[in-house]
């Protein structure tokens, strides 16, 4: 065993004490009170990047939540490699749902258990770890190393595009490595090659000036409730097809070739039924439930509230009714566009009777792609062979890593998804979990793709 | 001035007081964290009964909240009249549109401010005081009096039905007054001859067993909000029309007098518009303002909720959706019938992929209609022209009292509305208040019709 898988394996107790306190930091970053708790997360981050030993670690502001970053660059003529992942966490909200406090982490069975155990910061805790073993036991490093960590990647990273476009010369590299993300099963490894991007808005109706009784005045006026129900139905088929004029034109339909990459993964539908606890599937006509999930764009609504939510009832027909809307959007799908259509949309279909608006809601983020032969996803490659003895899938993700589209643009460094998450550790749901297998896999595996990006 | 009004008149200041007090107690009936604040306003009416020198005071137990009972039985040849009220409250949600905390009465501008200030305490304060004021001038009351004052009327008075039909003999009256209702306007009397029903239901709908993450799953499943909504748009056509097939089987037609009844009353739609803060009115075509809002029947959504409501976005397609719908009905509609209509649909409509289930919610009250020659709507029209100098007209309200259906039925009584409240005193919203113009009024208005009935 070479010396910094020992140093890896002999220091994991320590390790794991470490990201224990890095969960209890409730670094929630959509909640106005949480910001503090961001902050006490990037002061952890930089703390931790300076004791392993990297370089001109700063916490750099953004007009939210900060950045950090650090360097190591002792290694001339060889690749410069950015290492991104985050330190802020999803809400926890249904609170009742949760087995342990979601911020008071508890390892059971192999895994431990908090919001952002896996998504992210046991997963960006691995390269800080792995380049530590590495200086602590040779004194350098393979390749050159910048760290890139956010703290607003679950609000849609709104700082981002600004931030790296103004710092492209202190973030230039020749490609990223992404902490955030995750390998097909415990035993499968695969390559991501596509992210979906997003947009996000609010619908917001209001009919009376106040809620009013609905016995006086029902039956004689717009219900927002009604209303937006009527917007919302508008805007999908019964049978999943997004009817927002013009939502599909930028789409490209799919390859022969992508397609077959797509059906060679395997598919069990009762297995996804079950990680869902649904009696049945449902979506777009002639899509598979992959393509659906990686390459098919989506309108959903993530919430909807107004009038009476308590016990029992009251006889109201309330003034006010909210819908929040975010659509995962695929490559060519621009997303400020797609929030223009909805917008039009919504104005050409506002029920009578009711005031609508349409406000933009921070965490736009364009759709992802990388190509297969990509040096950095052949490097991944050759390692997730070794360590799982099996080729990888050349898979896709449904979900948004809203950074990607930015360091293409601004620094032309593709993202190499490089991470251990799995997708049944409950992201952005109770009871979130990492596997504690998963966390030492990744240890040794981020010491292997910095060698072999270095030869 | 007969020597009871100036009993009334000096009394007045006291009055105020007394109603202040009984504002404070915060008996919200829908919420069980107030259920003792139901129990404190009983015990207040009570005391309140015994100090005005009604015999027999009692409070009855129900499965929920109590009634309050008290009788003065000595005027044999007499008619007995039983006098209705309600000491409990309509939620006081949203609290941040009140202007002044609901449960700390506030006088401005000759009002009295206070959730419950018209609805119905103010107004079920007003009989009592009238008799205590003969009782304390006279010695004697000109009719034979019993009151009758629930505690959960503002949900539908659930266990009435019962109550009434178990204390039918304690009960037995020639006709009872309702202190719970209003007046046309402030210089307009009104006799109300029929009052809408009600039927009460929830939707719950579940999609996957959690909130999931909507980059990974999206699309491949249905959403429960996207599920409800389109629920709740397949019940009503967009213009108001409700779909739910044979919900109005039941209805008769207005005959032409009851159609020119209601014509003769004189309607501003800029100012109907004006008490609603909408723009526009809408509703079932066909049919006037008057006859939408009080002989055709409803379904509205009373609340909705599902996911994420906090700011900014959550990117979880959410596992449960609810909806509280309750329906308005008119003569010959039955509230369980309506109900077992709604569930038939609901299961018929039911969205592929999402769990359904439709409860019904307690409630339930039947239409009701009382002649216009009834003796005692012709009491109250004398009564009622003295004081306004004018015809009252023949009105209706789209409002439910759930025991006018109970007091026919086991009873043989009819409900005479007697009581002063407005429609613009926001009844069921924020910064609910009552005129103390009304309270006077009201005074005045119960010592003339108990001697008119004596007559």
């Amino acid at each position: 065993m070479t010396d910094w898988k020992v140093h890896l394996e002999t220091n994991l107790p320590l390790y794991l004490e470490e990201l224990t306190a890095f969960l209890r930091i409730p670094s929630i970053s959509s909640l106005p009170e949480h910001a503090a708790d961001v902050n006490r997360a990037a002061d952890w981050v930089a703390e931790r990047l300076k004791t392993a030993g990297i370089e001109a670690v700063q916490i750099l502001p953004t007009a939210g939540h900060p950045v950090v970053y650090g360097q190591w660059l002792h290694a001339p003529d060889k690749p410069t490699i950015m290492i991104y992942g985050h330190f802020d966490t999803q809400p926890v909200d249904p609170l009742d749902l949760w087995t342990h406090p979601p911020f008071e982490p508890v390892i059971r069975d192999d895994r431990i258990y908090a919001r952002g155990a896996s998504d992210d910061k046991g997963n960006m805790l691995i390269p800080i770890l792995a380049v530590e073993a590495m200086l602590r036991t040779r004194g350098s490093l393979p390749v050159n190393v910048k760290f890139f960590f956010e703290g607003q990647e679950e609000i849609g990273s709104p700082q981002m595009p600004d931030f790296i476009s103004a710092q492209r010369d202190l973030l230039a590299c020749d490609m990223v490595l992404s902490s955030d993300g995750g390998q097909w099963e415990e035993n499968q490894p695969a390559l991501n090659v596509g992210r979906r991007g997003l947009t996000a808005l609010q619908i917001d109706l209001q009919g009376a000036e106040q809620d009013v009784h609905s016995g006086t005045y029902g039956g004689t006026f717009q219900n927002p409730i009604h209303a937006l129900a009527q917007l919302i139905t508008s805007m999908r088929s019964p049978q999943g097809k997004i009817l927002v004029e013009g939502f599909y034109d930028a789409v490209h339909e799919l390859s022969d070739s992508e397609r077959a990459q797509i059906a060679e993964i395997p598919y069990d539908e009762t297995q996804y039924r079950g990680e869902l606890g649904v009696g049945e599937l449902y979506g777009e006509a002639g899509f598979s439930t992959y393509e659906r999930a990686w390459v098919r764009p989506t309108l959903e609504v993530n919430g909807i509230w107004g009038g009476f939510q308590g016990e029992g009832i009251k006889t109201v027909i309330p003034s006010l009714a909210h819908a929040k809307i975010t659509c995962r959007l695929v490559p060519h799908q621009e997303p400020d566009q797609i929030f223009e259509l909805i917008a039009t949309h919504v104005a050409q279909h506002a029920p009578v009777g009711a005031k609508v608006s349409v406000k933009k809601l921070a965490g736009s983020a364009d759709p992802f792609q990388i190509p297969f032969d990509h040096p950095g996803n052949q490097a991944a490659r050759v390692v997730l062979k070794k360590l799982y003895d099996k080729e990888p899938y050349i898979a896709r993700t449904g979900g948004t890593i809203p950074v990607c589209g930015s360091f293409l643009k601004y620094l032309g460094a593709h993202l190499v998804n490089f991470a251990f998450g799995l997708e049944d550790e409950n992201l952005h749901a109770p009871d979130e979990f990492f596997r504690l297998s998963s966390f030492k896999r990744g240890l040794n595996a981020y010491g292997m793709i910095l060698e072999e990006l270095g030869r």
